[in-house]
């Protein structure tokens, strides 16, 4: 029968398990079986793999596909009925884990003028990054903040968290970034609703930035011992102008053109312990080399557009669509326009990575450093 | 149709999703589904649980049972045809990724007199607890160590390492546990070859003990970059003297007895990135109180009997017996003896829990701190 | 003789050393001499002080006196002969170390246009903070930077470096601070002349401040393994913005009104292992309470005038004055201005004592926290 | 006259100073120190030096001298009217800060049967190293230490500390070690007297070594925020123990031969954050390479005799000798006996040094590694 094939993983090299199987071997193996065991070498081959093989596949969804759909949400649930109003993407390799690539998760969340969503925390950690839309807000442990298009927010592991557009805004939508599904996968999850639902602003708007947003300074005497960052607040303003100063006086990475990372300026780390995101400019016509790192990646365009070959296939792009790039798979980066820059939002788990010495890149070295896209 | 219904995870608590299918809304969910999307409210609740539900179960694997088809395997196939000659122990919840509980793996593995396994590398980290016979050895990075009964050794992350039992020894079996599971489910795992299948012994036998292996003491200007533990031995005879000592002048935890985890002492912390061990000593009588942890944790009896208390869930152990704790499962330890001392060997992922910021741990309030038992 | 008495410091208090000279131990106390001895009781009352009391005076010196000198140097003696064309101002208790305050030393540097200094590099760090003059340069390690009015600059250990000034720049006048009395104090001071006496330009103009210096931000995949700060330049304007962002959201501290240090953008740490620096701002009308710190401070008026009160002693300031704070002497500051902000320059060696865990801060509790002043 | 001599450091060297006094500049630099100022050229050479050059010359305490004003001072004054009973030993070039070497003080203390000092606390760190006699014991905190021969015991900045002797002992001689000249240096030292003048024991005696003082393991879930270790005695038997083991694998320093630092186990760093410690075995006929090293050094004869030659110079030792190295002197040791091993205990400030990145070493290149002998 074929659930009674043992061998199908077997390769035939020194150092791997090649045992072919024996009726005195499956008897074995029965036996294992019926004590909760098995044979390492009916199964070494699959789960020590030479490189890693992720079971996500890129995908590229485009924004003016999935608005329409977001905005009927609008109409069809309440913030109260369904906690967030959110449309989250699914990876088709990774539907069982609600993941957009990897262990990430992602959603597009749309809050309409007036309303409020409930405070609560868990152990998962979130991002926001805004799309469109005025008058949004989050308050994070009391921090209100302003949220306005293409800023970077933050919503730490454990941070008491509500969000909402003012009466006078407008429909306002918002990609959600969180670790959920590394926090299911870890069982480390915990849940908690606000014991009032709701929570006070305890801070002048927007004080994480205007107390931790400024180059080389901080607050003299100020301690802090969380994991995550201060700042809560990244803006989209000056982090585009950081991106045209470095450009002037660096040649930037072959493979990601001008690169920076959004950091917890308490300590120059990533901004929570799980989770980083980066910004990146694409020069006029700039075609990155491909490369390939042992980490999961969600992009947002945020400027311009262009495409990307990730795995060999092209994925073109513009503002607001959002696009993945699994571990260990090759992609590359292209600007569309030979004129203007492109911009480029991703977030990733290279923290877990690298807090767990797991990190690792590699560059293409055929083919002068270019995929070859699959036909 | 079953596969049709959206709503079987409503809790009704304000905050929580709560949002019944419509056929409005199947369609919508329909729809989603077609954009590789769907609605966060049908699985909010399932994906932010209230607290860790582990997929694992508690078991344990009797050493007496176990033995005899360790021993079969013996004969039925040599190192060359296996790779490595081990039976693996097969969590029920978790089959589908070759762990014993978590993300965590372990098996035992057995040697015969002149027997040598090929020597590779991988990302997965390992360690073994040596459980019988003379004469094994194994070979890190060229520190080639004797192995002696329920000596902890490591071999790390990235090191090249192999295994034998010199020509005059016996049949020996050790446990082997590594993070295979968790390197496979962050797709960060690679494997190499030895390019010559053997390595040479390039320093004093068992030098990284007589080095590293001092109390309060270091080399003097020795330094250490490697995320791990340049001590890769730790012997049991100092270990359980250690314990004694601590015994003597500590009242040990209420959870755990008199407990010492074994550290890297160039750091003072974890011997690797991903997995710690520790020993602990039930003194004679003693009863722990119940608590949970966020972590999954393989325990061996290491010396005399009794049982713990698991989810509720009695399991008897004596020496080499092997019993697994999921993660946020209550667990409690008894030993067996008025008079003679226990001791519980176990390996854990608590480096992970705690480089992530994910760590937890709850004493049992109710019942004087005790589980009931489950009938 | 007087010579002779070695009770001096007895105190009578139990705990305290309080032993009266008697002939037999006179006797015993000169035999002790002769073997290079002596005995504790003698002097543990003096090198075992209540407190610390600073051999450093409080000291104000206004910039209308000094300039003259400084400029009459520019006349008198060249950068060749020289090495630096620097008055250097020293504190009546520590003439003997050549410092200013404690172990840090303080001078004015003068250039005029055209004029460069020769390269060279040594263990002490060093700073500048620029106070007049166009066309200033410094070059560190290949890194030229344009100078500013009130921009802070780095020149860390062991780090070649060079100053100049454009041909078609004025007479340029800047602060140099450093640790040349901690280093030669440590017996750590190295001095070396750059083998070409003239340093090239390695990187883009102000090429550190493009890169570093933005606002929760760092150049991706970018490593750093030096103990000093990247980013080299600070500069005033971004600064200035910062403190007056903090003021809107912050009561700022009530020794230090609104107040920011300089940091490491690698690190959030301080920019040089030894040496710190802050900018504060005091409100119109504002007077801080008095408190006392273990360190020392030299402090430099960026803008606006008031007087601060040290030791019981008042010491009046406007833009450019330059005074100091001994370590553990009561300070407080006052804003001369009811309409306008003050800012206030520091730098100080609190790096070097919280390194070794002896930084201690101490708010005044009489007196509502207010000095009496010393008549 | 000769206090108007400005130009006593000139060298003739582009980028060093080199100005000839003229009257002109000495008028200047008259109207400099009027203002508390003065030219940085005619000091820079001397406060800029090539290289260290301590204050401190090497010398050497032979204990059979000592040793008998050691016990005069145990009938000259009784520990009450002393503090402590102890001989200081003094640099003939640090008198004035009371030093044996750089910022480094040591003394021998002395206590008869029964006498007990009392308990206070300082910013200084203290360490003991135990010469001779029986029942001697120090509360640090409330933990309780037996004092034996060659044991290395600490008394961390800031500790409540007690010393004496049982009434069944004999009298106690043991050395002390203190970073006092430092913690005056730097204007950071503070002193408390007990208030009950003696404090409780509420520990088990030797605590602190039966919890933290075995190899590769620490005590389960125990956390420590102290920057000092909380391992408080290391005792001579397992640290000899410890180099003969390390012996055994390892060729050892050219410069120090078998060498091990006492490290705090929580950390795997220094003991204390300004002063370390170390001992190192020379093997039976072993002459050790010259280095130098930026750091002052107090020596101990632990086991053994031979000789050391500093700064050119020989110094004879044997047990229980004390000798000191200064900062940046060459320094050689030989074992004086071709049969038996020699032990040498020290004390160092390098925890200082490597804290402010100012540490360096450097082999001797000529005459193969040793230093000519000064006659
Ligand atoms: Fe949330
Ligand atoms: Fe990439
Ligand atoms: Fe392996
Ligand atoms: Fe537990
Ligand atoms: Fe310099
Ligand atoms: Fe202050
Ligand atoms: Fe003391
Ligand atoms: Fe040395």
């Amino acid at each position: 029968m074929a659930t009674d094939t043992y061998d199908q993983f077997r390769e035939d090299m020194l150092g791997r398990a090649n045992v072919a199987d024996t009726p005195e071997l499956v008897d074995f193996y029965h036996d294992l079986e019926s004590q909760h065991a098995g044979a390492l070498w009916t199964v070494a081959n699959k789960i020590e793999p030479w490189e890693p093989e992720s079971d996500s596949v890129p995908v590229l969804w485009e924004y003016d596909r999935l608005r329409d759909h977001v905005l009927r949400a609008l109409k069809l649930v309440s913030p109260e009925q369904a906690g967030r109003r959110v449309v989250y993407l699914a990876n088709p390799g990774r539907t069982d884990v609600t993941a957009a690539v990897g262990w990430l998760y992602t959603g597009l969340q749309v809050m309409g003028p007036g309303e409020v969503a409930s405070s609560h925390r868990h152990s998962a950690s979130a991002l926001r990054f805004i799309m469109e839309g005025s008058g949004a807000f989050t308050n994070v442990d009391g921090h209100k903040m302003t949220l306005g298009r293409n800023d970077f927010v933050l919503t730490p592991n454990g941070t008491w968290h509500e969000h909402g557009v003012a009466e006078d805004g407008s429909v306002c939508i918002w990609q959600d970034g969180l670790d959920i599904p590394l926090m299911n996968a870890l069982e480390a999850n915990f849940y908690e609703v606000h014991p009032d639902l709701q929570q006070a602003v305890s801070f002048p708007i927007d004080d994480s930035t205007s107390t931790w947003g400024s180059p080389g300074l901080k607050p003299a005497g100020e301690t802090w011992s969380k994991r995550y960052s201060p700042l809560l607040k990244y803006e989209w303003e000056p982090t585009y102008e950081a991106l045209c100063r470095l450009e002037k006086v660096s040649d930037g990475s072959p493979y990601d053109g001008i690169h920076m990372d959004y950091v917890n300026p308490f300590t120059g780390g990533p901004p929570m312990s799980t989770m980083g995101a980066s910004m990146q400019l694409l020069r006029p016509g700039e075609h990155t080399k491909a490369h390939r790192e042992v980490g999961s990646f969600v992009y947002q365009c945020a400027k311009g557009h262009g495409h990307s070959i990730i795995g060999g296939k092209r994925f073109d792009w513009k503002e607001k669509d959002i696009f993945v790039v699994p571990s260990w798979m090759w992609h590359e980066h292209v600007n569309g326009s030979g004129s203007e820059d492109a911009c480029l939002f991703s977030f990733h788990d290279l923290p877990t990575m690298r807090a767990l010495g797991l990190y690792r890149v590699e560059g293409l070295a055929e083919n002068d450093g270019y995929q070859p896209l699959a036909s």
